[in-house]
């Protein structure tokens, strides 16, 4: 389920729901269909490019992957010209969205340990992949990211990367823990969502 | 008329327009003086920045080119202090800042292409160095940027991209490509300007 | 007083001081604890990470010393627990604040020397490095930046860059000038603050 081809197969879908996902934002917004774009193509590839600019790996991945610049731009299309269609696949995007999560943050977790991180940096990397995308949209959109109000979206990310070692540490094979871990950040949003289960807020 | 010292006046104009621009509009949400420099600075030269960030260039341009940072320090002191004159200039900065687009634009696409990336992320690479100075500045002033919401400014470097691209594959010869395209991106913006063209908004 | 153990401690404590500071200014907003620890981790290493990414010194620090992340993570969660006693220290944390911004941007400064810049890009790199998690916190938190606003805080990393540069060309010797330096940065910090002194906003 992991070997190359699943993997990019399930990057892509990811790439696509967070596409959507910002080009409805950007809807809602009323920004012109250029902008629409832009915050399309910011809330997919984001989380990636912070991730590669703070370890140093550049150009970054999306400058040298036309591919994937193709699959937002016609995702961002199809999803302004069909867009109450698409609004009636609400809990398919969702689900997408949650698997992209999970595999956008396995992908920047191993991405820093190929660059020799330790085991926390390379939590914090995972998570950065795949929550920044959406800070970076929300801040353009000029409101406080979704992310610092609402759900344990991150806090999902940290816990699966988490969940990652320890498996490795009880000698699970590496491609099994893989597994767990996506499905477990992909579960654990979807259960956060479903029972609106949020941190409790401050009251300063 | 793009040799290298016309190209060195062109960048030292756009440089000007743009810290113009930011300084007036820093001083419009009443920033204090070290405010307004920053901004002044940041709309100048935030787009060769984050163009050197995303393609590992660094350090980035500006630091080590000491001559573009008192230039736009000097610019925008004056701004400053004669702000009741330079008002009056308006059409003028209007035209050097469509300029310092076209000029920009053309500048990145072709560190681009120095880089190795395909010609459609040199077009990319292009318009973030034509517009994401403002980009910045409309982040840090707390407000949706203007491209994302009025005139097809992006757009416009998008297309003067292409065109490049295009005179090249009809076998113009690359001096007068650039030119044309240069052109091109300054005489768009001006007419969506004066004719006050812009794409529709979505209502969503 | 800046041998590398006493700089060590005083960086130490101006982390201590912006994580704190983070924490409070997000708690006050009402994120969730999830969003608090990220401002407060932002707040503390947005400074050096900027500075690190400008010049190319890649994975950025924080990435690279796991040490200073435990430090911002227990000092944020204490800030939670202990919210009403933390607020009692509030002139001594602002001390420390002072103290932190003096010792980053001479970090920075150093930084830039050693990277080869010249004297005025390191002055520059210096307040960034002070300033700009600050800046980076307030942009999350979708209000206007308040060196922008208020006070002559990046003026004083300035004027204290610039007077490090002057004790050397005085030929005082290095170790003298940082220490001059830094005090001065925190001296002016507090006296500008202490008699409300602020540059005169623009009436446009």
């Amino acid at each position: 389920m992991v070997n190359f081809n699943t993997s990019e197969v399930i990057e892509i879908l990811g790439t696509i729901a967070f596409s959507i996902s910002g080009t409805f934002t950007a809807m809602q917004r009323r920004l012109d269909p250029f902008g629409v774009l832009i915050i399309a193509f910011v809330t997919s590839i984001g989380g990636g490019t912070v991730r590669d600019l703070l370890i140093g790996d550049t150009p970054v991945a999306w400058m040298r992957d036309t591919q994937i610049c193709a699959i937002i731009l016609v995702t961002a299309l199809i999803a302004m010209f069909f867009k109450t269609q698409v609004k009636k696949l609400r809990i398919t995007l969702f689900l997408f969205d949650s698997l992209g999560l999970g595999f956008f943050t396995m992908l920047g977790l191993l991405k820093g340990l190929a660059f020799g991180l330790n085991p926390s940096m390379c939590i914090v990397l995972g998570t950065i992949t795949g929550c920044f995308g959406g800070v970076i949209r929300d801040t353009l959109l000029n409101r406080i990211p979704l992310i610092f109000r609402k759900e344990i979206y991150a806090t999902a990310c940290i816990l699966g990367g988490m969940l990652y070692f320890l498996l490795l540490a009880l000698n699970v094979e590496s491609v099994f823990a893989k597994v767990f871990a996506i499905t477990f950040i992909f579960a654990l949003r979807i259960v956060v969502v479903k029972y609106k289960l949020s941190l409790p807020k401050f009251n300063f």
